[in-house]
């Protein structure tokens, strides 16, 4: 009897060596699947052909709406539904022009693109002087006896030597998203920006700008950054260089969208939710592939790979496909509402809206903060697959809601340094995709999810 | 008096921290400057763009160490020079043929590139049944009697299972290397490879393959990933299904070539070496941007960003340019033969021939086996730019032959996964390296260089 229970201790230990052991070999089957098998890309491939340009309030946004239900569907799931979403309708119109206009009269095409919430300008459009600037301070200190009547050309540009792409978007971009409201309170007829992009080239990036209520809408464009550096070396050479604005954008009423959810009910906790998510539309010069395509399909690709390798969640597993994120976040809000209403409560949430390029860690945001450190336990299941960064974050856009209301969420945190040569223009396309760092995307996502439903987090 | 010496103890510490400091505001001074004045991309666009295959024997090649030794000269540096090296001479001849005979007698082209040291058919080709292998087993076991006069059709994949492209390559590669001697062994009149990568698509990557000298070399093809796939299907359907090859490579005798070295002479120990290089040559098809022309152009940064920081080495730095990685290696057997003659001893050699992506990390090989732990202590250093892994490895092919001679050797570790889609073949273009990716990898590895020279490895 005695030499029984000499051993006893082993099994405690044994225990937690098996544990672990099945830790590794889950974790590694949810890569090898979607490395070997993901169909992540193919959905990506019929997403951004068949529904380009899904911006709030298009038939096409609406399309990618029925496409994702469908897909969902074939899975196939417990349930799959849809919120209703009121969306802002804001469309481009006919296309925006910008032309340089010399000393001599002759016309130079300068390639811009009109911001989301822009106004227009006169149907043939309207020609003025341009003051450059490299802030919202210097608008405001110049007033409007420098910007009355002027055009405002924002060329501070995204900083260089910042290592994380998000990092210098961010510091540079209140250009973008309060630059035309500044300049309008500065009696400035129309904005030009500089595109949020390190890359130096023709291709403008679009993007959200906000006027408050009260504040009516005026011309606004971002120009590519090879466009902006030709109209500072022309002011630089001639201060009065006019520039000639043409832009047909209107805001119409809100028109109606959703959000598109399919669930694994859990088997043993249905009523606690685990939510992985992406953002459906997308700018409307663009197919969306990085933005975010990416983040759909790899949602949807975290159920497909629970399904093929038998895995029941033990909470209920929800894929949400949000609207208006890009424009609005309205599908954010009502899914964060919805979720208030619901008898349920979600335990946690995670986005991927950073695009789809190889995986280096995961972004985590709560209101105790330290969730990170928590999940950092499972760090050395990740690495062999290129994954080490457990950072506190902001998780993604469309969680936002969530967190405020006390759920744990987190992002995917992809290489950052490409994302911003694509953002918001035409050229984010499927071909910018690679498909191994979208499936590996994927399986980190999923994984995560599996250890979060089977450990807690 | 006692009061002072109550905090002598501070010394130390303040010391250490002003140290660690120092340390920190050096490598991120490297990553900045980098990323804000990088010359690595528009010298990878002039190399690619003027210098265009640069196989060993080539005019392109001897071109290129024109154009490097230039490119070093105008840093300046304190010495660049080059060393003659007699590299074997092979050419592709007139463009190749493969086609796909149906039993209709149709033909039907098949993506392919001959591989490096192929044989030649007869001047208008050879045509014979084909016999699908997965392994080298496979062929020793089927022998003469199921391959004599047959073309030998390789076909295992690179697993999509793994990770590392690297480790796929290795794994996948003995097919390439040693298959069509094996098949020759065999009485096969020619060998198709499936070409060695994960991508599916009609780009076929050549490479090298190796005939013993007692044997005759064989002609032998590389199929694209696509064109291997309708091969077997064609096969699948009719094993008696025959290909048709046309192949006009030929041995010349060796010629003259040159690696090109450039070199800051150490302020304290001269005569102690640090290498920083890649390798000058690529196959023939290719402009071989990645491969390896961004650790050409990443090794010439090193240097240059030494100078731009003001910062003088206390070891003599040379970037080393290899020439004839591709087929020989007699660049680098070369260069540590004349090192062992020279007067002076190198302590550290670092390669970048994985391409110009993101780096991750490091990988370290020395007799000791140890380097990667002892490097693992600068690891704080190099996580705000992206890098983390520091491992154990093979550092590169051309820094292989220092490690025999007892040289700690290291080789940057990129991302992965999408450097086989364009490994050996004519898309391995400008367009497809990201400029922030190849300068944040030329940064890490000067920040490297210069932790070794200033605190050893």
């Amino acid at each position: 009897m005695r030499s029984v229970f000499r051993f006893a201790w082993l099994i405690p230990v044994l225990a937690t060596l098996a544990h672990a052991q099945t830790e590794k070999v889950t974790v590694d089957r949810f890569f090898a699947e979607a490395l070997a098998h993901g169909q992540a890309y193919e959905n990506l491939r019929v997403l951004t052909t068949q529904h380009p340009g899904r911006l709030a309030g298009s038939q096409s946004l609406e399309g990618a709406v029925v496409w994702a239900q469908k897909t969902l569907g074939a899975l196939p799931l417990d349930r799959v539904y849809t919120q209703d979403v009121m969306v802002p309708h804001w469309e481009r119109g006919a296309p925006e022009s910008v032309l340089l206009l010399d000393s001599a009269g002759h016309c130079q095409p300068l390639a811009a693109a009109a911001l989301g919430n822009s106004g227009a300008t006169p149907a043939d459009g309207l020609t003025a002087e341009v003051v450059e600037v490299k802030s919202l301070a210097e608008v405001r200190a110049l007033g409007r006896t420098r910007l009355a009547g002027k055009i405002v050309f924002f060329n501070r540009p995204m900083n260089p030597a910042v290592f994380r792409g998000m990092t210098a978007y961010g510091e540079a971009g209140d250009q973008r998203n309060q630059g035309p409201a500044a300049a309008a309170a500065g009696g400035a007829v129309a904005v030009l920006t500089r595109s949020l992009t390190h890359a130096l080239d023709d291709v403008p990036h679009t993007g959200n700008t906000r006027f408050p209520p009260e504040s009516a809408a005026i011309p606004a464009a971002a120009l590519s950054t090879l466009a902006a550096d030709r109209l500072a070396a022309a002011l630089a050479a001639d201060p009065h260089t006019r520039v000639h604005v043409a832009i047909h954008a209107r805001k119409l009423p809100d028109a109606p969208s959703h959000n598109v959810i399919g669930e694994i009910r859990g088997s043993e906790f249905p009523d606690q939710i685990i939510v992985v998510g992406g953002h459906l539309d997308s700018w409307d010069i663009t197919p969306g592939a990085h933005d975010d395509g990416a983040g759909v399909v790899q949602s949807i690709e975290v159920l497909r790979l629970f399904r093929a390798l038998g895995l029941k969640p033990r909470h209920t597993l929800r894929c949400v496909l949000f609207t208006n994120e890009e424009n609005g976040l309205r599908g954010a809000v009502r899914y964060a509402q919805l979720a208030r209403e619901e008898p349920g409560r979600h335990i946690f949430a995670i986005e991927s809206d950073n695009g789809g390029f190889a995986p280096n860690g995961f972004n985590f945001g709560s209101t105790q903060g330290d969730a990170h450190l928590r999940a950092a336990r499972w760090r050395g299941l990740f690495e062999p697959w290129g994954l080490w960064n457990f950072s506190k974050g902001s998780g993604g856009a469309d969680v936002g809601p969530l967190m405020l209301a006390g759920v744990t969420i987190a992002g995917l945190t992809p290489d950052s340094q490409r994302y911003f040569d694509y953002h918001h223009t035409a050229i984010d396309t499927i071909e910018k995709v690679n498909p191994r760092e979208l499936h590996l995307g994927a399986a980190a996502l999923a994984a995560l999810v599996w250890l979060v439903d089977t450990q807690g987090l």
